[in-house]
């Protein structure tokens, strides 16, 4: 894995660079969609290549290791060939889902035992077996297995938290240097950062991270519900430390603010599925603005659904007939209004770039974050 | 609308005609996906024009007119402006889903009493208020209100509903007489043959209905549970009386086996929601049989969901991987199976024509029915 950057910006921690994987090159700043179990829900493959212009979705170890599970994508060659995607892939380590959707479970320094959320079948993850099923998914980014702390968190939990990821991860990066892809092609493994809102716990994982000397690191346990100031200042302290020829993850991250006051920070990859779970749900995002499609302000608007077209469906289908849909529950509603926000972000993240090229970034963010934050 | 036979079958009543609306030249036999509340399920309209290549879809009065409703739909400038779809569409009368899917629902000489089963509002659905419903909707083919008998249906209650059905005829007809499309394009009309299963009744009804010379005619009541022999039965009974030189829509038929032989009967036009609604729940129609794709067998399938390519979702994806979205109640899974079914449907009505015009129709509708029938 190759990363290059080719553009800082002057007046903020800004930058544009190149990521290349086997499955090809990625600009950076970039937006992953978030194919939970295979799927980005309600998007054909075609779709995410052709309309929506994803160079790089998000893959979920733990939905895959449960269905279809790693046998059968074993046997398929990986996730790649496993759902016809030969662009670029990054699976998460499966511990946010784990402790997210998963009962029982229990952590031990083993690693965490939990029951599947769909048979209650009982399974251990750890730093190895983690390692060895994204070796078996085929990722071109894996993630190491941690702990993603809740928001609020105790300072004392946050910190004996941290230092079992710390552990974890040597356990992880072990077994990763130990072994090799499956199926010919390189796949890096990111270590994540954590430690809660507290300043002293970030430095002390951002240093333990840059440490390792990956080819990429991440930034975690944020964006589960502390306020966004938080967020911003624990990403800053973190990406000061973190290498800065090494392409920046902040997971999980966020809405379209959320972002570009990112992006200013030096981050150069997020995913959420906010642009899908909320699209289903009837929210839109636009360069205007956010729209609640189920809004009885839209019953009669037969303009398009965006009239800054950043894909097919803005034009092709108007907003009176989008609300119908979801009012209705119909899946054309579901599909439309998602692939709508996945366009719309990576569009958003692309003009980023080219803010960032011609200097103009600063100034363009601060407009767009008001416009952007405005409810339509 | 014009209505021409292009070509007879030697061997059976089968014939292939062109069939033009305002909104195009449909050939048929054809098979028109049901776009209930205005979409197709799971398909974009895009999808439907290049993949599927639909020349007519089928919209539901009793959906439309409760969500979104007749004035959105009028201020819209109709139904085809309102979802984007410029080819032909055909509604039915609503009379269908007032008896299957509304509560408290009430027959009375002036027409249908009922609630609506989304927020218990009342209404009447009478034989004018459904044309001009449809007038608003702006279909090309409308449909008469009629109310179609269950099965079993006793005589008397089979005799007395026709008679009821031909009544609302004569005063649907004469409102659609009275009034003209809103969009300045032609709106049809056609009367439906009702009687049940019992042959005297559909030879009253079809005699009623070839009388009153409208653009088309349709053969309703079958297809409701009753066994496939009574159901051939009625349609031959009604197409030896129905005008050759009209088109035949027998409603609501059916399985591919159901319309090879209905085509063999002398029917041109058919819609189905068995397409959509059993591919959602994994059943996919092909060219050498059914399958269900949620059987273990295909887990580790990996071959084409169908090698007999009829449209792109056929080779892109693989079974393996069908199964693992339609198992995980994946909205692709939906997708896929949807696309797949339609275009299968709308292939096997132009390879019929094509067997109809090259004179091998019978021995290859012996073949396919065959084939068509297995659980692979």
């Amino acid at each position: 894995m190759r990363f290059k950057i080719l553009h800082e910006d002057k007046f903020s921690a800004a930058r544009i660079g190149k990521l290349e994987t086997d499955h090809g090159v990625i600009q950076t700043p970039v937006f992953m969609p978030v194919g939970t179990a295979g799927s980005v829900k309600g998007i054909h493959q075609r779709e995410l290549k052709e309309d929506i212009n994803a160079m790089i979705i998000l893959g979920n170890t733990y939905h895959l290791y449960l269905r279809p599970g790693i046998e059968v994508l074993k046997e398929s060659g990986g996730l790649h060939k496993f759902m016809n995607w030969e662009r670029s892939i990054l699976t998460d380590s499966g511990g946010y889902q784990v402790f997210s959707l998963s009962d029982n479970r229990k952590l031990k320094e083993e690693g965490a035992v939990f029951q599947s959320h769909i048979d209650g079948s009982r399974h251990l993850f750890s730093p190895e077996s983690v390692v060895d099923i994204q070796r078996i998914i085929g990722a071109d980014i894996m993630m190491a297995f941690d702990e993603c702390t809740p928001f609020p968190c105790e300072y004392s939990y946050a910190k004996k938290s941290l230092n079992l990821t710390h552990r974890w991860l040597d356990r992880g990066m072990k077994r990763f240097l130990e072994t090799e892809g499956l199926y010919g092609y390189y796949q890096s493994y990111f270590p994540i950062v954590q430690g809660s809102v507290y300043k002293d716990l970030r430095i002390i994982s951002a240093e333990k991270i840059a440490s390792c000397e990956m080819d990429g690191n991440a930034i975690g346990g944020l964006s589960v519900g502390e306020p966004a100031e938080d967020m911003y200042a624990m990403t800053e302290v973190v990406t000061d430390i973190l290498p800065k020829d090494k392409p920046r993850y902040l997971m999980g991250v966020g809405s379209p603010v959320n972002i570009l006051e990112s992006i200013a920070l030096g981050i150069d990859m997020f995913d959420c599925v906010m642009p899908t779970r909320n699209g289903r749900n009837g929210m839109l995002f636009t360069s205007e603005g956010i729209i609640n499609i189920k809004n009885e302000k839209w019953k009669n608007d037969f303009n398009p659904v965006d009239a800054n077209e950043t894909t097919f469906v803005d034009k092709y289908y108007n907003r009176a007939y989008l609300r119908h849909l979801i009012i209705s529950k119909e899946i054309l509603g579901a599909q439309i209004a998602s692939i709508h926000n996945l366009a719309f972000y990576i569009w958003l993240v692309r003009e980023a770039s080219e803010k960032i090229r011609s200097g103009e970034f600063t100034a363009w963010k601060e407009n767009m974050v008001e416009k952007l934050a405005t409810r339509l």
